[in-house]
């Protein structure tokens, strides 16, 4: 795929390439585009032998190296997740294109026309850990808007990454869409991140996806814009107003549906005036579902049985059936605590007064911001977004989830007749 | 203004005071925003002689260093220059305010709205060097877009700076607004850049302005999101369609109206066909504007009074009465130049060609893409954007020129009727 004498050299030449190769794409119509989309999903199906082949490898060396059964199963391509990349491709395919859009155009005084039209970003780097799905789906997106991308997957799947990428890649050269548009880096040692995360010129954003401690690597090394969230720490106010079998049925599905996800419920506010009436039905159904409470003072003089909650519960993202409780005076004190204490991913306030719902959703500035409905909503797919690359915390470019849009730009269109500037 | 002890300890002190001030300000109303505005532009106009005091104390040392004609003009608080400033406080105050626009709301198929809502991005790092009056107009295009300002400026304008900012700050006593969202850095050694633009929890994003080697220390440095332009290497293409007396009057503007601006025209590029007619009579306008030009040897065969370019020309932004000059067999060649050579600032066709015109709008991907007219038009306030806080050539958030609008962000707010996720 690439050279292999010094990384340095061979990363960089990859990403110039990749750059020279995604202004091809750029230029790519959108039946082109949608063609290759569907000629990389019928690749994958085609080719499940080899891929699962490839896999293989990655899986006898995981088991090699004792990696848990959690982690084998994200590692594996089954037939049914094959089907699932190949299923994504085609769905990619029949999105509409960001790309060429004319946002707006005015008309100034002198009679200049301008306007602003979405274009691809150019290339985008992702970084990130064990499901070799994401090779597939992330290259669809970026594809699908016009850009190349670089893959830097981790050691434990560089096999199956490798593979995957050489279906798609291949069904590109049935195409006018360069090959050179979806790369994998072979490298997978920390040091290729570093030297990556360098090529300005070449790279116009970095979408990292996984652990905190990856995404923080990346921040401090990158010269790059990056897109990320380091974690979501979700909250849910109950209002005094709320009805209190909606605000039940929310906090349980924000908090049990799916709890591994970061759009899970982490801290659940409640409304001291109802605290008394609340809490009890509330923890009743928790423990129903098998969730551990940490709970204020304030909660546990209502619920004796929550466990002593600290600083940390107020901070803590635990992806796991354990939730803290608050009480709180009032909304004041509610929104305090959520910009105090949040991550700006998500929160819901879950109310009957509409002069409340009004200042939850003007006060709270998270990136996703919600009356009466569940956390588990914060989601590209959910939200009518199309499929979703990444969601990020940080308030430039894209706030909250990040679908195809989120993958272009747009750039200042002028139509003169001969202008001079006076 | 700040403690004094220990620099690390105040930078990140002052960071903290302006983002939890940023959040009250990110909940003003306009009308409270606008009071504040035409209160710092009446606080200016009275305060003249303080501040014309503190600016002679930077005059005085300027002096001493030896400091340039130029550099002292720029630095000097001038009675017009503080009306300007004043002025530009009351022009901002008669903008639309961008904040709580809702951009666009959609009803999904289970009945939630969900929609994109314009927000304050927060907290503003401004990294600037030696026009104090930077300090006026960025403090009020960032509180009229809800943000906080963090002000970081060279060290021969520090005692103008901090003059105009406690002016500004004062005037804010009379509203609701707290004085804590425009704040100066006293610190002007590079290690308080450094330690600036690691405090990613209280800054949301960087505007450096100055010099090359400036905005790549920051880049190099920064864990938060920059928005820059390193250099801009504008082009124009006269195409063999173009009207040749339009594309004259086009490039002498471009060039020559005000040659030491990232906007002004640094490569004219000609289509070979036209070379040999158009060249001598654009060679005597630009002799007459007092422009030496750099030619390729084409053009040199054409104008031998031309010197010859080489390599650095093609990439070099002169700000100054030079142009470089390259004869291109036909537009492909001349979109090929600008990708190798550009800087993604802003490039111009000039063409009487329906289908050239459309080809170069969509093939060029630069920030500011333009068909005959001026490159001295890609300007915020030219454009009808408002007054302009920056210009970005980084694809990611504000591609071009940035106004009231790229200082804000979206968030997703959502209305729901108790729905959970299935």
């Amino acid at each position: 795929m690439i050279a292999q004498t010094g990384t340095t050299i061979t990363i960089a030449a990859l990403a110039r390439e990749t750059k020279l190769a995604s202004r091809v794409l750029a230029a790519a119509g959108t039946a082109e585009k949608d063609r290759a989309l569907r000629l990389m999903a019928a690749g994958l199906r085609r080719r499940r032998e080899f891929l699962r082949e490839r896999n293989a490898v990655d899986l006898d060396r995981a088991r090699e190296n004792g990696l848990s059964a959690a982690m084998i199963d994200r590692l594996t391509l089954s037939e049914a997740v094959i089907e699932a990349m190949a299923a994504g491709l085609e769905e990619v395919a029949g999105f509409a294109d960001p790309v060429g859009e004319v946002v707006r155009m005015w008309r100034r005084p002198n009679g200049l026309m301008v306007g602003r039209q979405r274009i691809p970003l150019g290339v985008i780097g992702m970084i990130y850990e064990a499901r070799p799905n994401v090779t597939a789906d992330a290259a669809g997106l970026c594809l699908k808007a016009g850009n190349g991308v670089i893959l830097r997957g981790g050691s434990e799947a560089i096999e199956s990454n490798r593979a995957v990428a050489a279906v798609l890649r291949d069904a590109l050269a049935e195409t006018t869409i360069p090959a050179a548009v979806i790369q994998v880096i072979p490298h997978t040692d920390r040091q290729a991140i570093t030297e990556m995360v360098q090529l300005e010129d070449d790279i116009d954003l970095i979408i990292p996806r996984g652990g905190e401690g990856l995404i923080r690597f990346v921040v401090e090394h990158s010269r790059i814009p990056v897109i990320k969230h380091y974690k979501g720490v979700c909250h849910v106010f109950v209002d005094d107003s709320a009805d209190p079998e909606m605000a039940r049925r929310i906090v349980i599905n924000a908090k049990a549906q799916r709890p591994g996800v970061c759009n899970a419920l982490e801290t659940l506010l409640v409304h001291a005036a109802v605290a008394a009436d609340f809490l009890p039905a509330m923890a009743a159904d928790l423990a129903a579902a098998g969730v551990a409470v940490r709970g204020c003072e304030q909660s546990r003089a209502v619920v004796p049985d929550f466990e002593p909650a600290t600083d940390e519960d107020w901070a803590a993202e635990y992806l796991d059936l354990v939730l803290a409780v608050r009480v709180v005076p009032d909304l004041d004190a509610a929104v305090e605590h959520i910009q105090t204490w949040g991550s700006n991913h998500t929160e819901a306030i879950v109310t009957g007064d509409y002069h409340r719902s009004q200042e939850f959703l003007r006060r709270v500035n998270s990136s996703v911001v919600m009356v009466n409905a569940s956390t588990r909503f914060s989601d590209g797919g959910q939200m009518g977004l199309g499929a979703e690359i990444g969601i990020s915390t940080t308030k430039l470019h894209a706030y909250g989830p990040m679908g195809l849009e989120g993958l272009t730009t747009t750039k200042y269109i002028i139509y003169g007749d001969g202008h001079i500037r006076p």
